[in-house]
């Protein structure tokens, strides 16, 4: 079967803006497999097109069938190429203008820049519908694991309910040395950075933003939203500490910064917040700079898929997954839906949100200081699954932590106590709270 | 974008042959998710004919837009539907022929039958292939795990070296138990059949045959084998003991029955036995019925599914995803190549495998013993990672358990080396041995 519509003869003409480290593992990958793809889609896949800063660059690779363009833009519009991969990056530019030229005159696009799909997928979505062409982008969402397409056609028979992960690399690095060294985040960060998993300015990664990104793609495919990044609520891992973990462990769960996008009486919920999953959860056992996602669904109930998040081979992986599709022909809505079916993305308040907490204090050596914190969480009409208080580690007694673990309850009420108890006197630090998100 | 190429309009007639659990699932699943699936397929998918053995059994299930039809055979032809879906099970008989007959007539098939494919899928596929008919079948391998999909597509960029997994919900489901509540095999064999995990006679399931079946279809679509049961070696379960456990727990591995197939210098290499796996891997967290799949490929590296192996819904949900391929008119090759690119599947002999070994034997008490037997070993080139020996636990001085652990070695080794201990007299009863599968 010629399972491309064609015969082994047809081309498919790739042009590649951007031959970074993706970029460069695309072509080599592109090349080796290149008998085995033509076999698979019915097409030959040549690299009939480059863009780069420096074309100069020594890459190791072969580039002798490309045609070299000035600028992105130039070689997204050409004649000599049938679809665009885009490995420049930024959610503005040359990216969004190559992206946008491509799509206007036609040509199928496929893309690892979540940055750019946050803030203009939808609009892209649009514009590749409008001229019929393929939008791809599973790249993009923790990298060489296939969850765009197995939530856009594997699990094409489901109503999902919620979707979670571990999407970013480098905070989940963090958290693992953390907890199996025993270091302080300032430590394993600067450990992160030496071995090239977080950037010279953080703040991208460990506050939340590039899950948040993923995160955005990930609900817009699970629940028909339009994907909105300013609709999930973001808090990244800057505050956790080993106490956290220590705690954490003696308690049953382990503690990673997850996206969540879930299915709730009041819309569909995403957040980005550090959370205590159960150490027996397949989530919990994801150590290192691996990513996974699970997805629960009313047939399939509980799906997980664990693998590299990051790295040039593992998105090339991605991409060249892409690029196949497209030679077969197949021409999906991006986001599964078209894109007048997605509802917009509302963001829903997390002082509305529903779960477990963990709630770690610092509560002054007082007689009756317990009672009165039980008392105030009572009120506001919270049960707890478990208080562990212990003698404080410093030798310190006028201060002694105390961990709690709520019920399920919702943030408004959890927050409200929190304040009470604080005005009370009781607590000589701001409370860390860390919400629970069981399987 | 109509996705499917047609308009709003179009409809997908569709035709279920079997309506037990997973049949029955199927209707209920397109009717829930049918507004969704018309907008992402841009079809309609309608159940316009059903067969089953009894049509008068109430099924809680809304078949008012059906034609019944007397036989599989007659639905599978009748001009009533456009693509077939066979829920009928077994390898011979009115699966094969009504499945051969929708494809002869141009119609394409979606089934969740594993053994019929593991028989005469490379024919079937030929079938579909000269009628330009889609054959899907991701129901047939780990139920809701979309990995068929996975190794078809989403990794086509990739040169697979290995795939292997936990195929077989009734084998997990015993080890499990067995490890976790201390029970003997036969304990848990009883257990899972009086929770209808297990069949009456649990064969097929504890003998790796079910497990084989499955392993053909992954081999299949991941090395571009033809498909062949005959090429694979199967060991079952039921010679672990508790025993085996306990030493699996202490030297940090754990007991799963996996589906390996391997590349290797001698070719491609299919097995099914019980196996040593790290316990710090994700396939050994995975517990009860639950299936899970590593792949191990070049440029994504690492990459595992955890989901459900079983249940009617979970298999539902496949085949609805299957059809919904279907509906937007995807028509890959059913094992990812077309047929003439795929190599003949050969037989690898296991005295050829290449692994580390975990060896139990019951040592007798005799002056040189372990020096006999580490010198057997040795004479074979058999190097050794660990030995343990205890003391026996039921106080029989006269005979002591020993735990040997091999570095990579060959399997003729191995069994030579064991012949000869077993010869020498110094063992008093079959030495047990597990196959160790690194990460």
């Amino acid at each position: 079967m010629n399972a491309g519509g064609g015969d082994m003869n047809d081309i498919l003409r790739v042009g590649i803006a951007g031959l970074g480290t993706v970029g460069a593992a695309v072509v080599r990958l592109l090349e080796a497999q290149s008998a085995d793809l033509a076999a698979r889609t019915g097409k030959k896949i040549m690299v009939t097109g480059v863009s780069a800063r420096d074309p100069a660059r020594e890459r190791g690779i072969d580039l002798s069938g490309a045609t070299w363009f000035a600028t992105p833009k130039e070689l997204a519009v050409s004649e000599n190429i049938d679809l665009f991969v885009e490995l420049i990056g930024g959610d503005e530019g040359a990216a969004r203008e190559s992206v946008e030229a491509a799509l206007n005159s036609g040509k199928s696009v496929v893309t690892a820049n979540k940055a750019l799909l946050a803030r203009h997928g939808i609009a892209l979505a649009r514009l590749a519908e409008q001229h019929g062409a393929a939008l791809a982008f599973e790249a993009s969402v923790a990298g060489g694991i296939p969850i765009v397409k197995t939530l856009r056609e594997g699990l094409a028979g489901n109503r999902i309910e919620r979707v979670y992960g571990i999407l970013n690399g480098t905070c989940n690095y963090i958290l693992s040395r953390m907890e199996l060294e025993g270091l302080s985040f300032a430590e394993c960060l600067a450990e992160a950075q030496k071995l090239g998993y977080a950037e010279a300015d953080p703040t991208f990664d460990i506050g939340g933003f590039d899950t948040a990104h993923k995160l955005a793609i990930l609900a817009s495919l699970a629940f028909g939203v339009k994907l909105d990044a300013e609709a999930i609520s973001i808090e990244g891992v800057q505050d956790i500490s080993l106490a956290d973990l220590h705690a954490a462990d003696e308690l049953g769960y382990r503690v990673k910064l997850l996206g969540v996008a879930q299915r709730t009486s009041h819309g569909v919920e995403q957040r980005v917040h550090p959370t205590m999953v159960p150490l027996s959860s397949s989530i919990a056992q994801v150590m290192g700079v691996t990513n996974a996602v699970t997805v629960d669904a009313d047939a399939v109930s509980e799906l997980t898929l664990v693998g590299p998040g990051a790295g040039g081979m593992a998105t090339a992986s991605a991409v060249v997954a892409d690029i196949a599709d497209i030679a077969r022909g197949i021409r999906s809505a991006p986001f599964g839906l078209p894109v007048d079916h997605l509802a917009p993305a509302q963001k829903s308040p997390m002082q509305r949100h529903e779960g477990g907490y963990y709630i770690r204090l610092a509560v002054r050596n007082q007689i009756g200081a317990a009672a009165a914190i039980a008392t105030r969480m009572a009120e506001h009409e919270i049960s707890l699954e478990s208080i562990v208080q212990r003698r404080a580690r410093d030798g310190d007694d006028s201060v002694a932590p105390v961990v709690l673990v709520t019920y399920a309850t919702t943030e408004a009420s959890v927050r409200q106590a929190l304040a009470q108890i604080v005005k009370d006197g009781h607590v000589a630090d701001k409370p860390q709270v860390i919400r629970i998100e069981r399987e």
